[in-house]
């Protein structure tokens, strides 16, 4: 197996997670912004999350161009080889959390425009939970910690039963006020961006345990530290 | 560049293009047998949907790994790369998909128990359309047709039109209708569901195309044909 001591190589390793963590800040500062623009009901923070989508997107061109240039001039060995595959579907799930991050202040400003309804229930503690999961996915990924990306896992059946549970409580608010229909339809809009968030992170942390488990197994050490 | 005229190459680039296409064929037929357990209020075919799901991760798997190998042994030139590591996205949009129409028969699960609800107004039609886009994603990828993919791309407003119209009508039904809270808010979730199936289908064709248009600028011409 080459060993790859090419200074490049390193270089275009390093700058591969370093683009990774930085499109992570972008999308997990997405989420904290958006559920303000909710929670305190500010309008103006809508524009904000919408204005940082491009930011997402061309950070997601950059990654996957990273990760072919170090496919195809580096001919990575099976270890890399897979640290920088799973760099192409990690970008993909950060997207898709900056798509949804959009989507939450889309249900927020529409929200907004309404009377406030009962404080939002649980939503504040999933959305911390889910972006804590974003941040917690990356750190396994850039540090290869199976234990982190396990715990990311287990945090996912949290964030479900909270989905769950708050699905409940706005249909029955909705059966005692019809008024709130409206609203309450969107704001269990919102518990499901949330939630599909949390899936997002958890698809991450299981490419991690795939990535370590899958290698120990074939190669029995891993090749590629920080 | 090399050619990559050696067989075994060949032949396992054919190979991930029918595990593509088969893994394509699962999900399609998810997603319908998921719309009938709705439409025809069947929960038989709730289990048969649910026991499709572990094929379709199988078949993630198989594709990743036949992306890793071509990756690791043939060194692929640039355009064949950019071919392989779409596959990689692709199999990770048609699992979501498959994930997708789990969560449209469990929802469906909790619909038939309760009495019929008016026909689901455009919730047939939305399913057929965002089948109909998975389908022509794929031969676009297959085929590298851009202009298949463009047309898919397009498909998706109309989609997402319908999502609009369908959660507006089932609000105002709600409306007038508490008791149907429950049903109508898991119609929303299925409305949902579609629209997002619909949006991996465009991720797929936006691949294709940027595959395409970016091969063309670089290289003149396709250098990998069926």
């Amino acid at each position: 197996m080459n060993l790859h001591t090419d200074k490049r190589y390193e270089e275009g390793l390093q700058s591969l997670k370093e683009l990774i963590l930085k499109m992570g800040e972008v999308v997990e500062e997405m989420i904290a912004l958006a559920m303000k623009s909710l929670v305190d009901r500010n309008s103006n923070l809508v524009q904000e999350v919408i204005q940082r989508d491009p930011e997402v997107n061309d950070l997601e061109i950059a990654i996957d161009d990273r990760c072919l240039e170090l496919l195809a001039l580096h001919q990575p060995a099976a270890s890399d080889l897979r640290f920088i595959t799973i760099g192409l579907k990690i970008s993909k799930d950060l997207e898709r959390i900056g798509d949804l991050s959009v989507n939450i202040v889309e249900n927020a400003l529409e929200i907004n425009k309404e009377p406030a309804l009962k404080p939002y229930i649980d939503l504040p503690k999933m959305a911390s939970k889910s972006q804590t999961m974003v941040k917690d996915s990356l750190d396994a990924f850039v540090k290869r910690d199976i234990l982190q990306a396990e715990r990311v896992c287990k945090v996912d059946d949290e964030v479900d039963d909270l989905n769950d549970r708050i699905f409940g409580e706005l249909v029955a608010i909705m059966k005692k006020d019809p008024e709130s229909i409206s609203r309450s339809t969107r704001l269990i809009s919102i518990a499901k961006h949330l939630e599909r968030i949390a899936d997002h992170a958890t698809n991450i942390a299981e490419e991690i345990i795939f990535m370590v488990k899958g290698k120990d197994i074939r190669h029995g050490k891993i090749s590629f530290e920080e």
